[in-house]
């Protein structure tokens, strides 16, 4: 293990803290902000996937107005048991469980957590940490 | 990123880590160590925060024996999506989510989670990692 | 915390995304080789520990079988709020928390997680690192 990987995983650590923010804010752009302009995003297995940062955006905001707006919740999404697997064209393959946490206004407890499996490729430009590709899949599809 | 900053990050997963022991394990007094001598503490959003490793220990030994002298569980605290952000000053930001799961005696299982943001203010004192400020919102209270 | 503390923390954290893929992934004889030949393993107090990799992989497949067979779900290995400790030998005491989270067939959610306390001791052998050692106690047990 190099002192470059070493910094690399806290990076991506880091990375995913900052992002998971804006999902749970809820800043569709902010959240969009942190893929690449041609991002690929799957986070529906059977459904097409989302490219780019304006249908991750508008795709975060119809999935929050469909699924939230009736049945609001304060949202956590938690990234963990990481694999970072640099690859040879400059990209990094992350490996994680994903779970979601969910509070519903006026009770006390999060109900019980979704559980995910997500694959992302990240890749920096101008030495910003960004996801290039997300492939998330719900344990509850399998 | 600086292998310093790389270097702080992990510094701060094994100060929580340790942290999380005294409090699971109701160490009040180990616990209150983990906080500055004039720390603020507050973890209870519209009442006034706790001030001092004395106000902690006294508070955390109270808050036990209301809620698990006749309702025991093993606690565990769970820190996590952490994001370090070390300041001007020298002291360092940190915002994590947190998450309490509660096994009570005879239960097989831990119920639902309690869910939290969590923002910190942490110091070096004599080259050890300490909590000067802790301001926790539970998800309920939102 | 000199920069080969911060590496060995991070590699600690990676090995242990590894080793839990192939642990939820069910692929026994994968998840032994994360284990040295003369590798302990405490997963159950009050009953004999498991010794070697044969027996890890062994009791890892009649445990599949007798809960899972049956009573399938996808299982998600959460290690968390580690406490990397290196011991003067060259081993290294790791400590944490773990969840485990389960996701039956046709259900959306992760029932409530079963919370575990975790001591390890790891070694590094031909530069890799091992697990040489597991105590796990269900908060369940306590």
């Amino acid at each position: 293990v190099t002192s470059s990987f070493t910094d690399l995983y806290v990076q991506v650590q880091q990375f995913y803290a900052g992002q998971v923010q804006h999902l749970d804010a809820m800043r569709a752009d902010e959240f969009a902000a942190t893929f690449t302009k041609d991002a690929v995003f799957d986070h529906s297995p059977g459904n097409p996937p989302f490219e780019g940062r304006e249908a991750i955006a508008d795709e975060m905001r119809s999935y929050q107005q469909k699924r939230y707006a009736e049945n609001p919740a304060q949202r956590r999404h938690w990234f963990h048991m990481l694999r970072v697997l640099p690859q040879d064209d400059g990209s990094i393959v992350s490996e994680y469980y994903a779970m979601l946490l969910m509070t519903k206004p006026g009770e006390p407890l999060a109900g019980p957590a979704m559980s995910y499996a997500v694959r992302d490729v990240l890749v920096f430009e101008a030495g910003e940490l960004l996801t290039r590709e997300r492939r998330v899949v719900p344990d509850a599809a399998r």
